[in-house]
């Protein structure tokens, strides 16, 4: 399953389940006449951008403007920043950039961020699409649906171009809660929507979507949906039974380095070099541990240090002798893409291609 | 405090509360007649590590081998890779080279990892210096005390050079068990060197050491302190009141985006555009929080994606407008230093240098 050149840890992508999941998530968005715009923090790779791109996606979402540079230096031509954009002088140059390479479109929450971000564009303030974010429960940023068109007044007084709203539904994130968050996601951008509308500006996006709510069909408010998960999935989205065990692209390669049979009080244990500087260390408490194995569903990934994971060994299966190569799935698979500077791409157990992870750390 | 031309997010390294904590270690560490072999995987960086040597450090530690060979290269005579390595062909041939450039010691946890590491490195494995690691309360690698004859047997029949124990107190990661974990540490050192020597096994090195133990004198069993977190501090050893606030050298600096006052049912918070790709995720369940403000100690760090960082706002002090620069502390500093590609050096509030994390990512 690992190809045996593999010196662990590493990030292992499967290229025939990451085709998989970018179709079906294609087709869906399509089906439904939406537009797709994957945000490409998940994988910040110009590889799978490129796939996304080519199944159809009308452009990308970044988190960054550092993000967006990247991608556009790779010829993409449609990039959102879903970000509440703080702009000072460097920003406003960056941005002023990458308008003359794409159709950009940022965020905005707040009437102080969209005066200073206009103020700061000046001339090149209409030439950037701006999104207004609604804070549909997730309690991050954004206003609430009633209070997008003082923001929108803002923006328009300082030269920008209202075009829209957004809302990332992060409360999905949690057992139970994907049908919920997409009702109330739905829910915030139909009436910010219909405000913004009643207030006399033309609203030409609408864009919503989490990988946990992006497969709810039904009625949609929205115009765009902006999953980035979906590409891989990960421990996460699989104990929020939104993927499947063979719905999982990326894993990470480990070796067993220390096995503990269970004596003077210790429990059955291994301890594998894959820890938190490539997994990443997010559990959400309703997380069965730090990642779980796809050959083992039972065994727990309990603890996690820079180097090691330990895992607790079910009783149904053999301890696995030391050296043995093991995948993990981490829990959230956005981290484990920014640990690293490469993944190995394999198909069927062999390794077909090096891609790097060429956006990676771009955190401003 | 953060310097105009700053870019937020960025990490901030302040040289002089820096060189006061290499500095304060390196005297306690030599005034209790130890050596000092600093774990690098902190920093991760070549101008920290000269600092440290030229303060009287014996050598460095590191967790895996290409972190070893980042600072061979720079020139780092002796290196000791605290972690049970397996063995496989790729990395004995690693470890050879290793070996000629510099004194060179590894982990071992088990009779069959020993054997193995003897085989892969055949004629070569004398020249390489084997520490048995002993579990001292934190279980997860080592063995117990009275198992390290076993394991040495094995090592020596294997060819490697038997030199002695180490141990990595990390149940000291909690509050209240500090000087408990040091008393652990003491006893399965001092059991497992005197069962080595009642075995014929010359113990030339006894290591030890965690931030929070290292700085706790009495008696110790222990040759050499291997200790990280302390060049730098963090939220982690501020709540388990090993640093003080003064004693930070690394903060993440980062902008308000985002503003809400309390109403409508909503808490007073700020979100920050510092999330989990550069603070890292780490959060001990006795945490407060996700990281500490170092200029508004009543500030809560209460929730963190992956470019947003939540901070619910005391009432006793004004909610910062928007574009408001703060600091933050983030809870596990080997975490940062892991997520960017170079950090920010600063002096009374400006910039005198850029370094960059050379072995950033050199996870295996």
């Amino acid at each position: 399953m690992i190809p045996p050149e593999v010196i662990t840890p590493a990030v292992l992508v499967d290229i025939d389940v990451l085709d998989r999941n970018i179709e079906r998530m294609a087709s869906s968005v399509r089906g439904r006449g939406l537009g797709l715009r994957p945000h490409v923090k998940t994988h910040k790779t110009l590889e799978i951008a490129r796939k996304q791109l080519a199944a159809g996606a009308a452009g990308i979402t970044v988190a960054t403007i550092g993000e967006a540079e990247v991608f556009a230096t790779d010829g993409v031509k449609d990039i959102f920043i879903a970000y509440p954009l703080w702009v000072e002088a460097p920003h406003a140059e960056r941005l002023r950039a990458l308008a003359a390479q794409c159709r950009l479109a940022v965020g905005v929450d707040s009437a102080d961020s969209a005066t200073a971000m206009g103020g700061r564009l000046g001339a090149d303030a209409g030439s950037i699409e701006v999104l207004i974010e609604v804070d549909s429960g997730h309690h991050r940023s954004g206003v609430l649906p009633d209070e997008v068109v003082e923001v929108a007044h803002a923006a328009a007084s300082a030269g920008l171009n209202v075009a829209g709203v957004f809302t990332f539904p992060g409360h999905s994130y949690k057992p139970g809660m994907p049908t919920g968050a997409a009702d109330n996601e739905n829910e915030s951008l139909g009436r910010a929507a219909e405000a913004l509308t009643q207030a006399g500006f033309e609203v030409k996006t609408i864009s919503g979507g989490s990988t946990p709510t992006a497969l709810i069909s039904g009625e949609s408010a929205a115009t765009d949906l902006r999953p980035g998960v979906y590409v891989f999935g990960d421990a996460q989205q699989l104990e929020l039974e939104r993927c499947s065990w063979d719905d999982v692209a990326l894993t990470v390669a480990a070796t067993v380095v220390s096995r503990h049979e269970a004596r003077g009080g210790n429990v059955r244990r291994i301890v594998v070099d894959a820890g938190s500087k490539i997994l990443g260390s997010d559990r959400p408490d309703w997380a069965t541990g730090y990642g779980r194995l796809p050959e083992f569903h039972e065994a727990k990934v309990t603890a996690l240090s820079e180097h090691h994971a330990t895992i607790m060994w079910p009783d149904s299966s053999e301890l696995p002798p030391l050296g043995t190569r093991l995948r993990i799935i981490p829990n959230h698979v956005c981290l484990t893409m920014n640990l690293v500077d490469e993944v190995t791409v394999v198909r069927a157990g062999a390794v077909v291609e090096q891609w790097t992870v060429a956006a990676r750390g771009r955190n401003n």
